[in-house]
């Protein structure tokens, strides 16, 4: 850190990614990723031509990825804002409508970029506990006179909220922005898109990177009235109006429009996701009701932390948090069939050392 | 505009892009890209191997290319900062080092960003006019009491300041960054990243959209001592730690490593700027000395307005400012020779039509 760094930002807490050890070949579970490649489209649409075109600007409207998004969700391009990653999208959301005057209402166990941002832009955050079983207590996020960011489902519980409880704190927060990140919700939750044109304060958040196969490319969007889309493109525009590069616009068109192998590849996750789960439970895990590509699981004979180090010695890497109230669990990436297979195996290894 | 917009928001006067019409074809030197494609190495690297790749997060260490840089100017990685265009690197540094308490001082006629920036993060800029013949008053930047932002060559004025000068700003600033744009430095201008080791107050930005053909991957990057570099990877990862995509990851390794395709191209600019200018002032057009990768030029027997207008009618398109000081000017990027001579021609239709 320097001397000339504002004051206000020398507390920075930063997000910290999900590793990426280099020291060896690991099965990789610990960052949500999509264990199947992007739809056979991307692969065709990045060409040489158009990589020798990369010594163009990129369109800063992006018109042809908000076009293939809107269609895909039945809305117009007016409804859909792009950035680069979801990340970008939450950013300028915070930036349009908090700041130390305008507070924001979020979970204490959610995606920790939430906090790293009200760091950022100086914004108090009113921070409501999840519940003992770490479900959402929707009646605390009704009526709080701040704008209310949540994810569902949420990370890294992988609980999904019935759209009739999204509702609650959407309509019963009419004078300020409800942002809903739906990172997973492709895995099985249920999406607040319907809601769009009854809600003007309604801001929903999704990414290119779970469902898509897309987290290399760092696509985010958010749909919503034209309205709030127009904000957020006032911000975009005072940032970066190229903010989208013409390789990730043209792999986003070709996913968005590949309805089915998209929906093949996250059928295969949940089926996959059953079978893990089921076979956790056998072994004595604590699993919540996941919605998600992920599961979150606490193995209760040894402790959240070991059973992720001792997977890790193993070749597999899951996300353990660390803190308090999540130090019995870990976070685990649904993979394909095969990883997942691997899991269980090193899984039971690792429990049978523990309890022989 | 919404009703949940920040107020401090609501009077955003956004950065509008070079336009790019879609009714026909035009040769476009409207946005200062690169006529010449990205070196072969770029070409050779995306391969469908790394498209499928794409499932999985980038690097968020950015390691590869921030070597890659290092090493090209004689630097440590610590000693580089990499975002999704420079804009973000603006953008960052602004966030780092300037708000409402902390102002920033830049020149009235330079990159358009630089307003923005302080207007969306609520900073005070003091504006300082350049002199009568657009050359920077070095005096007025020095020993201001604030933040320094300035581009070195300047845009759209295509003039460059001599190192010696640039110092002169930088050593007299000392509790203070001065951040210096190279984007069009390798066109023509003298580089400040010799007097890092000797200045930890001094920032310098670049691009990969101009002399390295890359501007629709979107690679931007600071070079500073690590104390500076730290503050700016602190506000990335409390904003977007996966800000570079995979595909412009290796993109920027190759564009970089590639030095004699690089040379090249901007020897090849360079002449064709030379050809260009003369012809123009041959002409009767008024030309400041250019650095760049444009020239900053006025007809004279019509206005600028008019010449950029004729221009489009003919199917070429140059940039327009339209102020009050630049209306008699318009920039125009330096493209291949033959599309140099399609300009050349054009012109001499519009000066007889209007001087016949």
């Amino acid at each position: 850190m320097s001397q000339f760094l504002r004051p206000a930002l020398s507390a920075l807490d930063p997000y910290v990614p999900g590793e990426q050890p280099q020291d060896k070949s690991y099965i990789k579970l610990n960052t949500n990723e999509n264990p199947y490649p992007p739809a056979p489209g991307v692969l065709d649409a990045i060409t040489r031509e158009a990589v020798s075109q990369l010594k163009l600007y990129s369109d800063p409207t992006i018109a042809p990825l908000k076009a293939a998004i809107a269609q895909q969700y039945g809305l117009q391009p007016e409804n859909v804002f792009v950035t680069n990653g979801s990340d970008e999208t939450l950013g300028f959301s915070f930036l349009a409508y908090a700041d130390a005057e305008h507070p924001v209402t979020i979970p204490d166990i959610s995606y920790g970029f939430y906090k790293v941002f009200a760091q950022l832009f100086q914004v108090a955050p009113t921070v409501i506990p999840l519940r003992e079983d770490f479900s959402l207590p929707v009646e605390k996020f009704c009526g709080v006179d701040s704008m209310v960011v949540f994810a569902n489902p949420n990370a890294p519980t992988a609980i999904a909220l019935p759209l009739s409880e999204v509702e609650k704190i959407v309509a019963s927060n009419p004078d300020h922005v409800v942002l809903v990140d739906e990172a997973y919700v492709d895995f099985g939750g249920e999406s607040a898109v319907s809601l769009i044109d009854r809600y003007p304060n309604l801001l929903v958040v999704r990414t290119f990177s779970k469902s898509r196969s897309l987290a290399g490319a760092r696509i985010g969007y958010a749909m919503a009235q034209p309205a709030l889309i127009d904000d957020l493109e006032r911000v975009r525009n005072s940032f970066h109006p190229y903010n989208i590069n013409r390789l990730s616009m043209l792999a986003g068109v070709e996913a968005m429009k590949d309805t089915a192998y998209f929906e093949d590849c996250c059928q295969k996750i949940i089926k996959t996701r059953r079978h893990t789960a089921e076979a956790l439970k056998d072994m004595g895990f604590t699993l919540t009701e996941s919605a998600t590509n992920f599961l979150f699981a606490a193995p209760n004979v040894i402790s959240g932390k070991e059973y992720y180090e001792k997977l890790k010695d193993r070749g597999v890497l899951v996300r353990y948090f660390g803190t308090q109230r999540l130090s019995p669990y870990v976070r685990i990436t649904i993979g394909t069939e095969e990883e997942m297979a691997v899991l269980l195996e090193k899984t039971r290894e690792i429990l049978k050392e523990a309890n022989p």
